[in-house]
């Protein structure tokens, strides 16, 4: 992404501050997140489903999972990133990515509480599917227990975002070159029922509902 | 993502293969990935541009960024996810995403031979925005002292793939329920230049190409 002092709010410190609401707003378009942990000294990232919880993220493996049989307080982070566009200059240095990214810091808790185990997968399919619990079966006792949750409990997170057209060199506007922003557009197409799907039966709610909030 | 064992290729030896072709059109296809390193006895995931060399991946910073003052020999990771749907089941537990991810582990590296260090820069931009270098001037030497380029030496890489319509349980088909996919789309739009750029010129090149490469 764009290392650009001008454009990094990590680098900036008056941008760095916990902005809970553009963290929130990100973390609520993204649709993945890659989450980081320490296994055997190395660094490992898994892209994973997630849902926002009450102080903490929500994270879905299965209960057999390498993360989701880390000890509990293991360091672990998220970060989610919106690509919005290719920012193109006139130099190589003036390159950049618009973007939109969360980080979130914190650790590791197994979710074992009923309540909040349920909370937890409801709110983790919801995230991408809005409402799709009422659409569907009940989750069975079997499949609680082959399902891993973990909150990673924030204890920081922050938000970078870049977005408008290249700064170029003063000097570089005068070459006659293009520039600007190529946009990336993520969107959501309509639903392809599978072969078991009744005939004539209507797209659930529940996928409008998730083009609604992926489309950027 | 999906931990459901019949789709977790990383969960099946026999997928868990170094499959360098789909690992490679993985890489290919990804416009950012996501760099896990140890920072403080923290792991950290940072959104970053890349490009593939050879036998390893480059990775481009700001001099002055945390992840290019690591030392050498420091233990790196990138994961490049690519989100292709949503699978809607007809039950929670068997609801999971459509997706694609790219796993290299390895060791970082500073690359401070200049020769490595033009072909980084220019493929690094050119992973994004193919034939870029020609249409724009040449980098200056103080662009390049104020540039960090690492390279993650590869010594394992991994893909795993999920893709299809839900799998739910047999006695779930017969419940009259809708499942399905809902795709997830990434596309380039159309340029847009900035103020600066003289009234009337086409669009470069480069970004048809990045259009072709990424849109999927």
């Amino acid at each position: 992404m764009t290392d650009h002092p001008r454009f990094n709010r990590a680098r900036n410190p008056k941008r760095a501050l916990y902005d809970e609401a553009t963290v929130n707003a990100i973390l609520d378009s993204g649709l993945v997140g890659h989450v980081g942990f320490i296994a055997e000294e190395r660094p490992m990232v898994m892209p994973m489903a997630y849902a926002r919880g009450p102080g903490c993220i929500w994270l879905h493996g299965a209960s057999k999972a390498r993360i989701v049989k880390l000890a509990d307080e293991a360091a672990l982070t998220m970060t989610v990133t919106l690509v919005d566009g290719i920012v193109a200059a006139r130099s190589g240095f003036n390159h950049s990515v618009n973007y939109r990214s969360a980080v979130v810091h914190g650790k590791g808790r197994a979710v074992t509480e009923p309540e909040e185990f349920e909370a937890a997968l409801k709110a983790i399919t919801e995230h991408l599917l809005p409402g799709r619990y009422a659409e569907i079966r009940p989750m069975t006792a079997q499949e609680r227990k082959a399902t891993g949750v973990i909150a990673l409990t924030i204890e920081a997170a922050s938000a970078k975002v870049r977005s408008g057209p290249p700064v170029d060199d003063a000097s570089d506007y005068t070459l006659g070159l293009w520039g600007g922003v190529l946009p990336v557009v993520t969107a959501l197409g309509r639903g392809i029922p599978d072969g078991h799907t009744p005939q004539g039966a209507s797209e659930p709610l529940s996928l409008a509902r998730a083009r609604a909030r992926f489309s950027n």
